[in-house]
């Protein structure tokens, strides 16, 4: 199961939700035809894919899901909790707090910090607000896997390598800038505006196809 | 200037939002190694990706930032108004509804709608929110290009077969399922549970290559 395709390593997330859903459901074994529709993936996509955890999709039985969302989520590293914290307790910081999902799968937020004290001791959810002057402190009392920056963008960078040196190994990025970070850190950046601009792209190329 | 390639049209947001902080901060011209530096992509990537607009990147002289950036924006569509409704105004549709630098992109909220009638009439920046119930009437007197939706996945197949069927041709999707709409109907999905899912994906992975 070593080496697996970074094409396919992408598609897992996708995987493992359609997997968890049809679990949830009830659903015991599916076949990549339905597997195929469901997720609007080809089935012989589905079956290369899913090929490389083994061969556990027998002719006429289908897949079994429990399975195969178990394999899944090993790989995904969801069979560990991660602790967080999140930076920055805007609008956008307070929404991935609140996301109770996150926790299901084993992301466990332990701190929120912003750099306005008005906010400092407010609850969010379990989790109340701390003052960045109090990020040091904090680490001396827990370790951290991953750090959630919802922050201005001029503030990102220094925040980023303020929090390498406490040792995070680990960043998801919303602030709309590219973070630079030593080799073995990783960044998971979530850029907003990016994301926007395909849609006016699309949507400019289908006015143009009608013309 | 036709037949872009997708892998080229993928980058051109990242192209666009480097070359805008270029030019705000009054550079003129720049060479494809100091793009390469500050984009961490390779020069020889950025030059063949630039050169599809034109060969306008003459050898010791760089390229012309404003007209690149002008250019990349129209391609992506950003030299129009595109008007909006955020459907869920919870933290995530009141952090997006809150972004100024999306209204400066061209993008205008027109609209935010909840389920919650408690909201009805609250005011998020300029815009006051309505009841999803009045959603018809609103459709009566505002054309519509993009509907973000930020309400739970149960809600999102529904609300998004309503928006179809009132002429919406593009959605920006938080909810966490995947859309069936129409093939002319452009979706953005952002499942920031996958975009977590490849943090933990990497974490294990640096684990595994330290034993």
């Amino acid at each position: 199961m070593e080496n697996i395709p970074n094409a396919v390593v992408k598609r897992l997330p996708m995987y493992y939700r359609h997997l968890g859903e049809l679990r949830e459901s009830g659903v015991e074994r599916i076949s990549s035809s339905e597997l195929s529709e469901r997720m609007n993936v080809t089935a012989s996509q589905i079956r290369q894919d899913l090929n490389h955890f083994g061969g556990f999709g027998q002719q006429g039985y289908g897949y079994n899901v429990e399975y195969l969302h178990t394999i899944i989520g090993n790989i995904l590293g969801l069979n560990k909790i991660y602790h967080v914290i999140i930076i920055g307790a805007g609008n956008l910081g307070r929404a991935l707090a609140n996301y109770t999902n996150f926790e299901k799968s084993g992301f466990v937020i332990t701190g929120i910090f912003d750099s306005n004290p008005e906010l400092r001791g407010e609850m969010i959810r379990t989790v109340s607000v701390s003052h960045m002057d109090e990020l040091e402190m904090f680490f001396e009392k827990n370790k951290i896997d991953i750090a959630v920056l919802t922050v201005p963008k001029s503030a990102a960078p220094d925040i980023a390598d303020r929090l390498v040196k406490l040792g995070v190994k680990a960043f998801w990025n919303f602030a709309h800038v590219d973070l630079k970070v030593p080799e073995d850190v990783v960044v998971e950046s979530v850029h907003l505006s990016d994301s926007l601009m395909k849609i006016s792209y699309s949507l400019s190329n289908l006015e143009k196809e009608k013309l």
